[in-house]
């Protein structure tokens, strides 16, 4: 099985080859009567549009999203709305099939798992698949009018004062190097009551969506790791009257269930893979090889993350409404 | 909608609230022939059994467990596999109705979402639910005879040095106390090719079933949160001819698929949240309150996580192994 | 993969064997603060308990119901219910493991497809599973209480005239034979709107629900197989002012999707398989032999498929009760 | 939740309306190493398309696939497979918005179900979304080349008959009528072993399949309704030494599981709704007023319903062939 849909009653449903002629989403389980045009998409899609700047890959893609079914004059209709982007930069010819598996890259797994893959530019692999989540959380945000989501980039290298991030990004680049970066994502808005007590808690959903993003090795929810650090006294969140919390170390979800306050999810993206200093691999035929990256890649592919992180919370927040009014009308 | 179900073929669904008569699981999707006995689910039982030291839960639980059906004469039929535990030491009359929400607790929450709960120690959101996790977990691991799990506490209150946790944990206890720890889980004997490269990645998979554990905040595979800090070349996994690594930093799965290295996973457990020290909080009718744990609890929820986080993660490679051999026969 | 769940948002799993120690389920989803208690859904299993009639099987089971887990003061919660039913009247020794396969009956494709079964009384084949259905029904039916459901059978052996049936079935039992059976479900009350477009038509989920009770192979909605024969013209439900209906050939669906007036399904169920007269067979190790029913058996399972299927509709209906209004709040 | 996807393991989602720009769907799950081309999926195409006789719907659609991802020279690749067809003959402005609610479509219950439709030719409900069914069945016939499948109309207007349908459907179509239809599919070489004990029984899964395709409103296997009417002396399938049946009442299925003989499924298409004789109906706005459909439409719509029939059995076998094989290994 090759899972390639996301979600329980809002669903997502993704395709697409970085070089293929397309990639595209089916969202399925959309509330009928939401207003969605493709300027709305358009525009979650531009923030993380590639060759926008030197830190991103140079690759040139309009990212030019169509709208094909599943509304009619500007509302959706509760029916699936697909959305499409074309391939205009593909370059098949680039991607020789003798090429070394690039360590860190799913070039090895792919073959192993499937025993063929398509080598061109990552194929399914590549970060191209997540403008369709992105496309996909723009039509989820229309179904949480009431949350606000904004994830940032809080950490590169392990550097948290963004003053030094410019620098840092050109020593990278000029040395082909890459810098890993912690996105966090902070969702207000969500009542109390949203998410399920076992084998979906909010926090369960949130870490696997963005434990789904390319290149993520991990995910915390509040304190976090931090809280295994912590004795209890300290990580105690104080509630008050009117279910006011004096702390959010929890952030935002106690047994798997919203609490009102703002939820936050931390994601680990790890240093861009493709670097331009060679790293000893072998080829689909075993032979040893050196694996080195030609041309421009992200030098911190964490940065191009921030939105895909949106994405993803805000497909989780508006499965989990709908799963709580199925269940509480 | 109220999941109490887990896996994608091979599947856990769990039933059963702290004080009430019983909890219990079934299996679903389990191959047959595999040789299945109560004696051998116990033993996994037994180790996360409360009431075996100072450092966890007096609660005086046997926790026998029964097979209710999918087995005969000794083997699996590929039918549900029911199980059940009794609840011996159940004492609902501890519970008062108008008890304090405990911060960092699921009572608020579950009184948001479901308008009503079972207050008697937890209910549903009781750590008691973990016993039939690790149920599920013992049939899992028939499945993956090829792949051993082993997980421990690495960190309690951010001490690596195990010499110095009991020192700890009997002062935590003394005051009332308690501290987060952090476990890790290695699974070797997992063959390159098992995962999902999108929306079930190994990784994703894995981190969900784990933040789905009681008191769990985070998870991260392989050098996780630490990859963020690392540069591309630090964090690269030579590969050398036979498909062997110098290295681990990817703990086991790229593109979401394993490598055929071992699998690592590190999960964050909060400190317990009942203490002795009084918190502030609020009661079902929003008075302040300050809640008190009264008696003895667990100074460190997570010493009792290990054997779940086993649990989980053969579940998942149980469930995955299936998914594997489905597509690629 | 062995799916014995069933349902998209209210969800029914069930276990068990036949003459194994009990049989049980787990309803999952359901919505906190229904009133429920064993006796109510006793009322349900006691309607299609065997030992009751000369035409029912003559096994002596109480069918005592225990609900374990997701009520609390007599009020759901939310959580999962468990409900079990032990097996009384088990006689593992009556079912010698080298018995012929029982043609019509599942020991020929168990074996095919697990290489091993249960052979005790039909092991998990057993219509005795059905009682969990019923059990599960009964929850389904607090969820819906606007619709009413009623089944009965409507023809035995192709005859429709009631009066005849009685006679016809002693001839049956006195010549060791069995007849075949329809039962027709009304349902009325469930407004227009429920169901799903395309792969969860209304008509095909209750189709696929009907269908995997034991014995059924057949399912039709409205005028069914006879709206095959008819013109457009004599099919037509002209539509008044007020959404009112000259007419309900559609059974109260079209285009998967409820119009408000009464769903009407019939369902077929064969001849029971297990009768006196010889047929030839093979066993388990190929050899041919002799099938031949020992004891009484039921002469028309239809009977007591009625309060089967109206556990399947109202599950069914339940469960896209819930769908609607996740989706339309 | 709007369900528009299809399948346990091999999974088909399609979108798209009639008049909309395109229709499309994604089939998930496929086995990587399979040989494709558009050639293929366009091959049963063209057995499903308008126009090519006076007896189906005189839209012009060239219906020309595009495969646009999940296949690499020539081969699947085991990631998702999206197919697309353009609507070039879609004619948005032929349907006013006030038209009346057609009786026997999907007009009038969209409207109760999502407040709004797109109205053009049916939107969604219309019987092109049947198109990429086919196309989804293309791709799972390459899962099962053991199988063979074979759908043919066995019955029109209650006539089976061959020789007399012409002369009927030519005074339907002067009369401005129309004629329901029996699709019978039979598939051969599935091996005994396929399918599932109780709630995705193959029985039940092919029922779902067939009853979710436009104007079905009842399945049967085997002699299905006719066994109702039989004795179980005349219903059974004696068994022979080499798993020999001497008869296939069973329609090759017993206990939800295939037994090695042919599988047989009945399928009833109501008569086409859109006729040329009015029929009393309301508008959107609840006023009285009579629908009748303008210019040619299929006098019998089960005429096309044989390709799509044997896509969904395609699509259902596919399926319950990797889940055996996820189980079995």
């Amino acid at each position: 099985m090759s899972i390639n849909s996301f979600g329980h009653l809002f669903r997502l449903t993704t395709w697409g080859e970085s070089h293929g002629p397309a990639i595209g989403c089916v969202v399925d389980g959309c509330p009928p009567g939401l207003e969605l045009d493709e300027a709305w998409v358009q525009r979650f899609l531009d923030q993380r549009r590639p060759g926008t700047s030197k830190n991103v890959s140079p690759r040139q893609e309009p990212d030019q999203v169509r709208v094909l079914s599943g509304v009619y004059e500007g509302r959706t209709t509760g029916t699936p709305i697909a959305m499409m982007v074309d391939n205009v930069d593909a370059r098949p010819a680039d991607y020789p099939k003798d090429a070394p598996y690039r360590p860190g890259h799913a070039d090895f797994t792919y073959d192993a798992k499937y025993g063929l893959r398509d080598p061109r530019g990552g194929g399914r692999a590549s970060a191209r698949e997540t403008a369709m989540r992105v496309a996909g959380g723009a039509v989820a945000r229309l179904v949480i009018p009431e949350v606000e989501i904004a994830a940032a980039v809080v950490e590169i290298g392990g550097e948290a004062d963004e003053s030094r991030w410019e620098a840092m990004l050109d020593d990278a680049r000029a040395a082909g190097d890459s810098f890993g970066a912690v996105v966090e994502c902070v969702a207000t808005g969500v009542p109390a009551g949203w998410g399920a007590p076992i084998y979906a808690k909010l926090d369960a959903d949130l870490a696997a969506a963005c434990m789904g993003i390319n290149a993520v090795k991990g995910a915390e929810i509040g304190e976090g790791f931090g809280a295994a650090r912590l004795k209890g006294s300290e990580n105690a969140d104080a509630i008050r009257a009117g279910a006011e919390f004096d702390s959010n170390h929890a952030g935002g979800i106690t047994g798997g269930i919203s609490t009102g306050q703002a939820i936050v999810i931390r994601v680990a993206f790890k240093p861009t893979s493709s670097i331009r200093i060679p790293v000893p691999s072998i080829d689909a035929a075993g032979r040893e090889v050196e694996a080195v990256t030609k041309g421009r890649h992200d030098p911190c592919v964490g940065i191009r993350g921030a939105p895909v992180v949106e994405a993803m919370v805000a497909l989780v927040l508006a499965d989990h409404k709908l799963l709580h009014r199925g269940q509480r009308g």
